[in-house]
């Protein structure tokens, strides 16, 4: 087992795979504009290198969270649409005009702020239709509406939104009916595009593309719809070393707080890679790695810095020291990753840590 | 609520704190060398800076995990003993050696590949005790211990270290026994000094503290041991504002899944604080934030960059649009947060996401 150089362990990014999801977005939402959602440095993945690579594919509107990663991106997509979800403060506005970002407006506040420090400029207004988390709830809407037929809204409404709560479950009724607030809320306001599909809402089918799909997770690859096979190509490869091999005998146990027991005479292998790289701490006694294709279960709790496997079963020619032991790839996949540590593959995408080197194939 | 920049949210690192915990490990272990562990980043808290903080309470030996991370604070300790948890491979040994970085040999093919590339050099040796994880097996161990006797070892002999696996409960009898086993090991080797505690280590009392003690989560202000008062001081801070209040009716349901539903009018805050920011995503409808000491529990699943807490009980001007809120700190503590999510401070203190603004408050 050759080392390319002297790091233990590498995230390898796949923009190619990358622009193929965000082809599959497009095909789904036939007609509507496919954006890219790039928070949270592009899911985990890499802001400016998404960014770039969408850029290339021709996507031209994106969205970020914070204002700050609207600054980061700027430089690379001078001419795109950057939207900002949290919308402004009464600090802040002054610097989504300096750096052309675009606000989204989820509050009757947000609205005065914005109209007093940039009127008449670009903004998107996000109302709520049943996540209860942000966006202008029904009230407010009302007022806002009233406020736009006298023309006196005080900016120029390029985008109305609103967010799914239960788009990873197409059985779910509260989809229908969000949609249908949705309608209604759009219905009062001043013509303008429409967007309320993510990643899940794009799979929901073309009722839910508006004229703008927002996709986040499924350019990265993770499956926005659970129970369903994943049309989305796998975006990131996570991978390791063994740093040690061991024999231990029946009886023995294996890492912090001795959790588990062998049960029988066991080679264990212990990877340079813990929770501190983006494995997370619950996969200990219940995730996995790959070793050449074979899947090895992790005992013992997690360590920091750490991961040891089970490889008794695995020829031991292929489960030496430096043998490179895939965590996330081809083989192991996000969706069991996240299930293993029982969270979301959103979280397992943004917990990637920073002390792992990272290799971008098919930059733009 | 003054804004004084336009960040959303703020890690306040007080380095002040992670000094007194470092006196604190150093009178608790009396005689011993306090060593500072700066690994992942200085357990999430910023290896350079906790490095300079220590440096300058005359801490004189650092450890760290990887290669990688030793390069990084050489800078910045030219004159420290860095010790690598790691140890060498083939192709790293040489890097080592160019950065006067001294490897921790867990493995005789590790004795091996260092005594070739660099004979004579100084070295740990990590001899495994029962964690079953890293370091030499007791079957190594007596052949390293027969050469070091004919002086074939080829290496300089610094140190001799093991770790304990279950030091974070001192009622469990591993502790005895690994603490025996390392002193029957010990005696099978050289003399040179010796290690055996980190953080849980160093509370289990002066017989484990050997000549150096390795204190990492402590100086981050963690308990190392579950169900004791915390000798430690609190080390981060960590806030968000309050982007929108809403108030909601009976039977309403809040964020993804709809997974809470609201059985009173309710008042809900949202702050633009999220897993992608290091809120771990199984604080959702556990975890609590606190506003001007008023704690608040979180409602519905945690977003990326988003959390909603109920607000109904804090006085509305308390908790108005552009509130601070602290999610860890004075009020909510490490432990707590770290317990509400499933998982250890550890994994908390190195989840604390790279978004967040860090604040570094008496910087050496």
């Amino acid at each position: 087992m050759s080392h390319s150089e002297y790091d233990v362990a590498c995230l390898t990014v796949r923009l190619g795979a990358v622009a193929e999801n965000y082809r599959t977005c497009r095909r789904l939402a036939a007609g509507a504009v496919t954006s890219g959602v790039v928070k949270a440095n592009g899911y985990g993945l890499g802001a400016a290198q998404v960014t770039a690579k969408l850029l290339a594919e021709g996507c031209d509107t994106f969205f970020v969270a914070r204002l700050e990663e609207g600054i980061a991106i700027r430089p690379i997509a001078p001419k795109a649409r950057i939207f900002v979800l949290d919308g402004p403060h009464a600090t802040s506005a002054p610097a989504f005009v300096t750096h052309n970002l675009t606000p989204v407006l989820n509050s009757l506040e947000q609205v005065a702020i914005w109209s007093k420090a940039a009127p008449g400029r670009d903004a998107a207004v996000h109302f709520d239709t049943g996540l209860n988390r942000l966006g202008l709830p029904p009230s407010e809407l009302s007022v806002l509406a009233a406020e736009a037929k006298l023309h006196r809204a005080g900016f120029n409404l390029v985008l109305v939104m609103s967010h799914l709560a239960c788009a990873e479950d197409p059985a779910l009724p509260m989809n229908a009916e969000q949609l249908s607030r949705f309608r209604a809320g759009l219905a009062t306001l001043p013509p303008a595009p429409a967007s309320l599909a993510s990643s899940g809402g794009i799979l929901l089918g073309r009722d839910y593309a508006f004229d703008l799909v927002r996709p986040g997770i499924a350019l990265a690859g993770g499956n926005p719809q659970s129970g369903l096979s994943n049309p989305f190509a796998v975006t990131v490869r996570l991978t390791g070393r063994i740093l040690q091999r061991r024999r231990v005998d029946k009886g023995e146990c294996v890492g912090y707080g001795a959790t588990f027991r062998v049960v029988r005479p066991t080679s264990l292998a212990t990877v340079a890679l813990g929770y501190a790289d983006g494995l997370m701490r619950a996969l200990g006694n219940k995730g996995a790695g790959a070793i050449a294709g074979h899947k090895a279960p992790i005992v013992g709790r997690m360590s920091m810095d750490l991961v040891t496997l089970d490889v008794t079963d695995i020829p031991e020619d292929l489960a030496a020291t430096g043998a490179e032991v895939e965590f996330l790839g081809d083989t192991m996949l996000l969706e069991d990753m996240a299930q293993a540590a029982g969270t979301a593959a959103y979280e397992i995408l943004t917990s990637l840590g920073r002390r792992v080197r990272r290799v971008y194939e098919g930059a733009a």
